[in-house]
C-alpha cells in the first residue's frame, strides 16, 4: 500500500464520487478552542465512505476483466456502497444480509439495484453464505475492509483533506474493521508526517484500540454499542498492519458521548450524521485529546441512522439536558387535586406529557396516591422554577426523576 | 426595487454570507420525475437566509452612518440574523422575544452577542416594545421583511441560483411576510422571465395565498402551524406589491406535507430542515405543482428546528409509515397471558414499547381485561404478520391502532 495506489484510486474515483469541502465550523471551534473543520461524508453518494473502497475495488476489477458479478455481506453501509459500485460498472450485485437487517436498509440496497439475500441470524452466517455464493456462482466477493483496494479507495479521503487544508495538526478518524483509518492514515502520512492522525472506536467496541496498544492482533468477542457502522469484532490483518505504521494512537468513546455529539450535530450543523460518523467529534468534546489552538479535521464518515434511532437519541438528550422531567407527588387521593396539580404546572408554562397515578406503594398511607407526572420543560433552571412552585403550594414532592 | 439593488446587497454580502452550492437531488429527482435541486440555506450563517437580508440592511446604515445600535423583534431566524448583522458591524443590537420563547433560540441570539429582552406574552407586545425602544434609545429598527434593503438581501438568493443552473424552469420560495419570495422573484424575473417563481405557504397561515389570488391586502387573524418561520397573520406591504408583480402562483401545503418532507430530507439528503425551509420540497412532493420533466429549484429556507420538534415529527412519521403499532388484544384474567402474547411478540421480531390494561370496559365480561401493546415493527407488512400470528395462537386482536 502506498500513495501511489490512494493516487491511483483518487482517479477512478473521480468522475464518481461527490467531493465535499472540509468545512470550517466557527461553533465546534468554539467549543473546543481549536480551528474544527468537518469532513462531511454523510453528504456522500450512498450516505458513506464506503462507496470510495466498494467503487475503487469493482472498478478495477471491470479493468481487468472476466468478472461480471459481485456478491458482499453487509447490513449496512458497505451494502450501499456495493450496489451502486456495481450497478455503474454495469455488474450483478448479491448482497447477503442478516435476517434482522431493518427494512429500510434492504430497500436503499435494492434500489440502486442490487438483489439482497436475507440469510442467517447473524452477520457470521450471512458472511458464510456469501463465501458459498463466491465459490458456486463465481461472483467477486468484495471484503468490506480487508482488502488493499478497497483501503485505498478509502484513502483517497486523506489527499482531499491534505489539499483543502494543507496545514492540519490533526486528523480524527472513525474505526471498525480499519479500513478507512488504515487508508486514509497512510495517505495522509505519506504527504506530511506532521499530521497526527487519530482513530476513534466506540468503548463498547475497541478491538483496534486494544489491538493497537498491545501491538497484537485482538478480537472482542461481545460487542455493544450505539455505533454499527464500527462494531466490528475482528479487525483486518492489512489493515492493523497500516494503522500499527501510521496511526498515532487509536482512541475511544461512549455511547453517550456518541448521542451527544449526533444532536449538537444537528443543532448546531443541521447536519444528520450516523452514531460511527459521530465519533471523531464526539472524542473532540470529550476533551480527552488536547488539541487547544490547534487545526483538527473531524471525519464524518456517513449519515446512514434510522429515523426512530434519532428518535431515541433526541430522547435521552432531552432528559439529559433536563428538558423532560417527571414529579411524583404525594397527594390525597380526593377530587379536585389534580386540577391542583395542573393549574400550577400551567401557569409555570410546563407542559404535560405523561401521567400515572401509584395507589400500590407500601410507602402511603390508606388515602394517598403518588402521581407521577411527567412534563417538557425549557430545561434545568425551568424544572427548579417549577418544583418550587409545586413545593410551594403546599404539595410534598418526593422527587423528580429526569425521563 | 429593482435588480441594481440585489446586486449592490450581492456586494456587502459577498465577504459574510457562506455561497451553497444548488445541489442536485437524484431521490427528489426520480420520485418526482423532474429534475430537482435544493439550495440549502439551512446551511447558512445562523441557520437561515434571513442573515442575508439583516446584513444588508445594517451594513447600509453603517455606511450611511449615524446609526450606531439597532433593534428588532423576533423570536426566531430573523432575531439571530440581526444579532449576527450588528455584531459583525461592532453595533449594539437589542432583540426583543416574547415571554414563552424557548431556551435554545435565547442562548443562541445571545451567543450572537446581541441582548435580549424578554416582553409580552404574544408577538405584538414585543413588537411595540421594540418600536418604543427604538423611539427612547435611538436605535434602528429593523423589520424582519417589509423593507426594501431586507428584501433586496434576500433577493441574492434568486441572483445566486440563476448563476448555478441557467436554465432552470421553476423556484419554489417559502412565504410568510414575503420578503423573501419578493427578493428572490425580482431577481429571477429579471434576469430570466421564464422562469416560473411559485411561492408556497402553510395551509395554517395562507395570509399571502389569499391575498394574492383576490388581488388585495388579507390579514389573517387565526393562524395554527408547525411552521412557525412562516406563520405570519399580516403580510408586508411592499412584499404584496412585489409578489403581485413577479410571481406566478403562491399555493400551499398542510402541515402533515411539511412533516413528511422533513423526514425525507433527514433520511434522504442527511440535512436538518426546519417546517418553513420544507415547505418547497412538501409542495413538490405532494404532487399539486405539475413539474414532470421540469428543472426545479426547491429553496430549502433554513434549518433552525428544536431537537424536540424533530422528535415529535419522527414519531408521528413512525406511525403513519407503520412503523409504530398498538394492539388491543381481549384476554381472560389470569397469569400467563401476558407470557403468551410476549412469547408470540418476541418469536415475531416485534419490539415492545408500551403495555396498559384496561379491567374498565362497558364491554367486558367479569374475568376479561383487555391489553394494550404498543410495538415498534419494520412497516405495515411486518405489523401484518405479527397480527396474523397473534390471532393464529386463538388471542382475540380486537384492533390495531397505528400510534
Amino acid at each position: 500500500m502506498t500513495l501511489d495506489n490512494i493516487k491511483e484510486a483518487q482517479r477512478r474515483l473521480a468522475p464518481v464520487v461527490q467531493r465535499n469541502r472540509l468545512d470550517h465550523s466557527s461553533t465546534f471551534s468554539a467549543m473546543t478552542g481549536s480551528d474544527v473543520y468537518l469532513k462531511c461524508e454523510n453528504l456522500q453518494k450512498t450516505g458513506s465512505f464506503k462507496v470510495r473502497g466498494a467503487y475503487n475495488k469493482i472498478a478495477k476489477l471491470a479493468e481487468l476483466g472476466g468478472v461480471n458479478s459481485i456478491v458482499a455481506c453487509s447490513a449496512g453501509n458497505h451494502a450501499q456502497g456495493c450496489a451502486f459500485a456495481a450497478s455503474s460498472m454495469g455488474m450483478k450485485a448479491t448482497i447477503v444480509m442478516p435476517k434482522t437487517t431493518p427494512i429500510a436498509k434492504i430497500k436503499a440496497t435494492e434500489g440502486y439495484g442490487a438483489k439482497v439475500e436475507l440469510y442467517g441470524d447473524y452477520y457470521d452466517d450471512s458472511y458464510n453464505r456469501a463465501l458459498e455464493i463466491e465459490k458456486t456462482e463465481g461472483a467477486a466477493f468484495i471484503h468490506p475492509f480487508d482488502d488493499e483496494d478497497v483501503i485505498a479507495g478509502q484513502g483517497t479521503l486523506g489527499i482531499e483533506m491534505t489539499e483543502e487544508v494543507p496545514d492540519l495538526d490533526y486528523v480524527i478518524v472513525p474505526a471498525g474493521g480499519g479500513g478507512l483509518l488504515a487508508g486514509v492514515a497512510c495517505a495522509i502520512k505519506s504527504i506530511n508526517p506532521n499530521v497526527r492522525v487519530i482513530g476513534v472506536q466506540a468503548a463498547g467496541a475497541p478491538a483496534i484500540a486494544l489491538s493497537f496498544k498491545e501491538k497484537t492482533h485482538i478480537c472482542t468477542d461481545v460487542i455493544y454499542t450505539i455505533a454499527d457502522g464500527i462494531a466490528v469484532k475482528n479487525p483486518g490483518n492489512i489493515t492493523l498492519e497500516l494503522i500499527n505504521k501510521y496511526v498515532d494512537d487509536v482512541m475511544t468513546v461512549s455511547d453517550g458521548e456518541i448521542a451527544s455529539a449526533i444532536i449538537h450535530l444537528i443543532e448546531r450543523t443541521k447536519l444528520v450524521v450516523e452514531p460511527a460518523g459521530a465519533t471523531p467529534l464526539a472524542l473532540l468534546l470529550s476533551g480527552k485529546l488536547n488539541v487547544k489552538g490547534k487545526k483538527v479535521a473531524c471525519l464524518l464518515s456517513g449519515g446512514n441512522i434510522d429515523v426512530s434511532t434519532i428518535g431515541k437519541i433526541i430522547d435521552r438528550g432531552l432528559v439529559s439536558r433536563g428538558r423532560k422531567i417527571e414529579f411524583s407527588i404525594q397527594l390525597q387521593d380526593r377530587p379536585g387535586m389534580l386540577e391542583k396539580v395542573s393549574h400550577i404546572l400551567a401557569e409555570q408554562n410546563a407542559n404535560v406529557i405523561s401521567i400515572t397515578y401509584d395507589r400500590m406503594s407500601a410507602d402511603l398511607e390508606f388515602g394517598e396516591t403518588i402521581l407521577h407526572i411527567g412534563c417538557e420543560v425549557g430545561g434545568r433552571e425551568h424544572s427548579e422554577r417549577v418544583a418550587k412552585a409545586l413545593t410551594a403550594s403546599g404539595l410534598r414532592v418526593l422527587g423528580e426523576s429526569r425521563r
